[in-house]
């Protein structure tokens, strides 16, 4: 049977991040599994996993959905194994000065951003209560420490996310769960930065965007501290950005 | 006609604090205009500015929803005067374990005390930037500034009603609005605190709970402000809380 | 006999703040003293705020020396009257690059603006907390919410006041001391920012820069707040500062 | 010649903690340099690294000496090798009253815990910015983030090796120095907390209190990340600590 083998669930796996994380854990003996809204833009990174050796699942689960989340925690930990570790990922940072701002954007930036993050945490947080064990960490921003001109839509979002995994940490901790908020502030190597930071991109050979297996390698650490010394919140940045 | 008058709009009047804010700005000149969900409740309120010579109206009006914020604003800008104060006041504060939250209230929570919130200092700042004038006021907690065991939903709502107050006093700022954010860390001398809190409630006679009298004056304070000397936030609490 | 005079005692009162705040506690019936290391140089102030009807004392004195700062509280309190409000208000903005600071002016700058900081208030506190009131605010700056480039010594002294005034606010409130601490964070008017920074002084005429008597508005506002209601902080900025 | 030896420097390794890390940095390649007050009882800790087959030297060298910590920087540079990595990891953790406080106790924890720092983080940087690389950790308290009731001077410091490492931090990664901040908040495994604190040290095995070789590794893990993604600023804690 499936009893040993554990679960990494990497929700939002549709960027360089989520996609680099997942390899990681799947490196290190965790089934990746990996959502986003639809599965076949997954199924690269799937490949990728199994030719490296790796076991990795791709699920299309739309995560603003209470019953699309339920329904992916139940079939991972039925068919596949338990959920040891939970990686929320999912971003939005799109910019609008406030008095542009509608209400209808306002709402999916917080319902992609941080309502779903609260869907999908919750739903490994009552699995993993009851096991007394498992990792929760989230991918934040600078967004979330602060405001900016610009920025209430993904700055609300992302203080959400913060506020959200701060008061988990604080629930949590003593019931032997580790969640953790990541701080990445700045570039990630991806597609997006290469095409519309044309400029931030070129920095890249001299290290100025942040290479999503780096950043992965933090999230592997976080989740491989022992409970006596764990952390909740650590910041990523390019030694060349300016903060 | 009214053009010389001047409407502080206070949204979220139902309680004790609103209640005061109100009556604080119609002994200044203001008209007070009142919100909440069910206008019937706030006939005592506007009765009490209007007794004491003060102009006041109340209004039955749901914060969350787009079309009846818009609908408020016109009605209030075309029959009385220009909003020259808006007071943010909805709270939410239902603590749960983020074991029993629900989806439903988790959203509940978000769209009463931070969504709503957007809603109305979007339409206030909309009508203000054209006018190069106008103070944006938000009531905010400690929940906003860090999360805690039990309070993911609130905390969440407040970190994000603090991360727009933020965004927009950075943006709006240089467009000669003020936008502040309150950070009430006590109890408040109300109903709600009497009946639940009775021993909280005893320590009034040693100035133990905030008055909602004081609490106004310090939003009067902030809209007195000259603009060379802004503050964006400051934080109430009684002198014997601990924190 | 002078029992019913009190105190508002200003420790470096030689800038434009320090001396705006003098004037106005004086107005408001106390009885301003007034420190700079040279004594001479406070006559201007003490004769303006005499020649108002207040009451005031220039004392030359050393904030650094625990034996001056003592007997500057033994002096005042034995023959004018009991110390009701301490203001310290002594900064030391010296920007450096880490790779040039001295051991010598860190030193310095720490000395000045925090070791000065802990004598004058520890003295108010020892007679405050006897007394069973009395207010103690500190001039603090945003340097003292986080480091910059060049501004080791300076963030180091500005954190140190801070952790200052948090730990007595904390301490000493529930015995029934208001503590607070002001983040100014701006030019303020004055004869340096004239001097050095011409393009930032033209912006006064657009209320660029901070006037030092709005800010002195703000030090009484919080000596004046009644204790249910206490704000340990708040932000002082003009209106088109960028933060 | 000594020219490929890379020299990891633990400033205050006196204690548990820095023993660790100055072990961790030794199996790594690193030579440990490490310093405490009277070098006597650093022979313990040098003979452990060589029992190990590491390369270890003690200095008995007073932090707080301006010339002190110049004679051991130049000495260790000539006669070992360049200093790759500092740590500073003096502590001053002497809770007390405000009231109580002594201007020489006040001065002293400031001189030991934040002054020692700045001169040893500064020579260490004059040295690393020429070679452009080198990594400085400074081994932080949550009373570097908030003052506390009996923690004036405590926090003072910690706020000021904050402040500190933060203006460090910005000024000197865009010269390529990783400056980083390590919050320890938590009881550490040490003779002090089992003999002061017995209660606190019996959840050591329940992993209550922090492993020093935990803390150790995250030393290491910061020196080790790539600079396209560094880390500024953890936090260390207990899985069961209430924060």
């Amino acid at each position: 049977m499936h009893n040993n083998k554990k679960v990494a669930l990497i929700i939002g796996a549709g960027d360089a991040t989520g996609g680099a994380i997942a390899r990681r854990f799947a490196r290190e003996g965790y089934v990746a599994c990996v959502t986003r809204r639809s599965a076949d833009k997954l199924q690269p990174l799937v490949d990728s996993i199994r030719a490296e050796g790796g076991e990795a699942h791709g699920f299309a689960s739309d995560a603003r959905r209470e019953e699309a989340v339920q329904a992916l925690f139940e079939e991972i930990e039925r068919d596949i194994g338990p959920v040891e570790v939970l990686v929320f990922n999912i971003g939005a940072n799109v910019p609008c000065s406030i008095l542009e701002e509608t209400a209808r954007k306002y709402f999916k930036i917080w319902e992609m951003a941080c309502f779903s993050g609260f869907l999908c945490a919750r739903e490994a947080a009552l699995r993993m209560v009851g096991r007394e064990r498992g990792t929760i960490l989230f991918t934040g921003a600078t967004a979330g420490l602060r405001g900016a001109a610009g920025f209430a839509a993904f700055a609300g979002a992302k203080h959400g996310i913060r506020a959200l995994a701060q008061s988990m940490a604080r629930e949590l901790g003593p019931r032997n769960l580790h969640v953790a908020h990541v701080v990445v502030d700045g570039a990630i190597d991806t597609d997006f930065i290469r095409e519309n930071f044309p400029e931030k991109y070129a920095t890249k050979d001299q290290d100025g965007i942040l290479d999503p297996e780096h950043i992965a390698d933090n999230y592997w650490f976080l989740h491989s501290q022992p409970r006596d010394a764990w952390t909740f919140e650590l910041d990523l940045r390019p030694w060349s950005e300016r903060w």
